[in-house]
């Protein structure tokens, strides 16, 4: 497990530089997913229940990024074995294309087919930068409640995917399943949502499911 | 309830700006509460409660800061019945100093004892602005996880008081007191934890004279 220091992009034009990254990515066949979420909706959990299920099909690489430690990177690379980095942000609370590129260049690419981005743990700033990600994914966990959507627009417009998170615990919290989709759909009519408890595995196939799509239609 | 849409700040040096503001406000007798948290870490409610146990000793003014929306405001302004005012960001993930003033301006500030400024829910910006308060609060709630100080080491060496929230749901969640304790502590060794629960109100009484006490100070 490798800890790298992120250079802050000097890069202005970051959308021109995401499409070039995306390119070359889709041309070497390796997928980058841009995970996205509030601290502490259960990204690193998510991540290690998914990596079980799809290592042996897939070649998987992940990419921690935070502001300072290494908790998530080690726990995920000591749970599944995988090429795992920690980037460190400086302080900063996204990361852009160019900042994604430097902790990609730290990466096996021939033998990646496909990279999970955990960006800074934030429901504003993320959603701002294009990484340069072939798809972008976010967690909402039940604790946060069901009105995120009406009040982080964008993070919501910009995701392929919710995962609604910590469906354990539905029974203790105030949260309404119908009106989530209802909030997330208002911002993003064609976001797909599945609802997952990491801690159990449920539902957590479905979206390890959607990745082994997402890499074979990139591949073919 | 109002909606005020706020200007990019245009002052370079927001720390000046911010002890400026502080020093009027001490100077008519206002204490300003920087409210900070995760999303759907429980803001709104813990508020709610508060105010009530607090509104026949002060008189209490509440600023909500969202990027989009005013459901909170509404929430509060009906429960309580206080002067509340919705700061619209413009997709900022954060207040600074003068964004704070432009709020503070719409206020009644001779009859103002306590300002409480809901900050943007993220654990990364607001902590890098001094807004100008008396001093800054967060509320980490139990599902985010103990470890949240290791990653977002800024927000807990900037604040005063740590909320420690949905205290009732602890036993659904691996969350170790003690540990988040040592955690806020290694961050910042004097700040004050409060264990509270905003939806049953259980501790909400000890922030409440906490925060009586600091308005006493400020008057003395």
């Amino acid at each position: 497990m490798k800890i790298i220091e992120i250079k802050k992009s000097v890069f202005a034009d970051n959308d021109r530089d995401a499409d070039e990254l995306r390119r070359e990515l889709a041309g070497r066949g390796v997928f980058l997913l841009n995970l996205m979420s509030s601290p502490g909706s259960g990204k690193t959990t998510t991540l290690i229940k998914t990596i079980k299920l799809l290592k042996d099909k897939l070649n998987i690489a992940v990419m921690e990024a935070d502001i300072d430690g290494d908790v998530d990177a080690v726990k995920i690379s000591e749970a599944t074995g995988i090429q795992t980095i920690q980037l460190h942000t400086g302080g900063m609370c996204h990361l852009d294309a160019e900042m994604t590129r430097q902790g990609i260049g730290n990466l096996d690419l021939d033998n990646t087919d496909l990279i999970i981005l955990e960006n800074v743990g934030n429901l504003v700033c993320p959603a701002e930068f294009d990484t340069g990600s072939s798809a972008n994914a976010m967690i909402l966990s039940v604790p946060e409640g069901h009105d995120k959507p009406l009040k982080y627009p964008l993070m919501f417009s910009v995701c392929n995917l919710v995962l609604v998170n910590k469906t354990d615990v539905m029974p203790y919290f105030d949260f309404d399943l119908g009106k989530c989709e209802e909030y997330v759909h208002m911002r993003n009519p064609k976001a797909q949502i599945i609802p997952i408890c990491a801690k159990t595995g449920e539902g957590v196939d479905k979206f390890a499911e959607w990745l082994l799509q997402k890499v074979k239609e990139l591949k073919r």
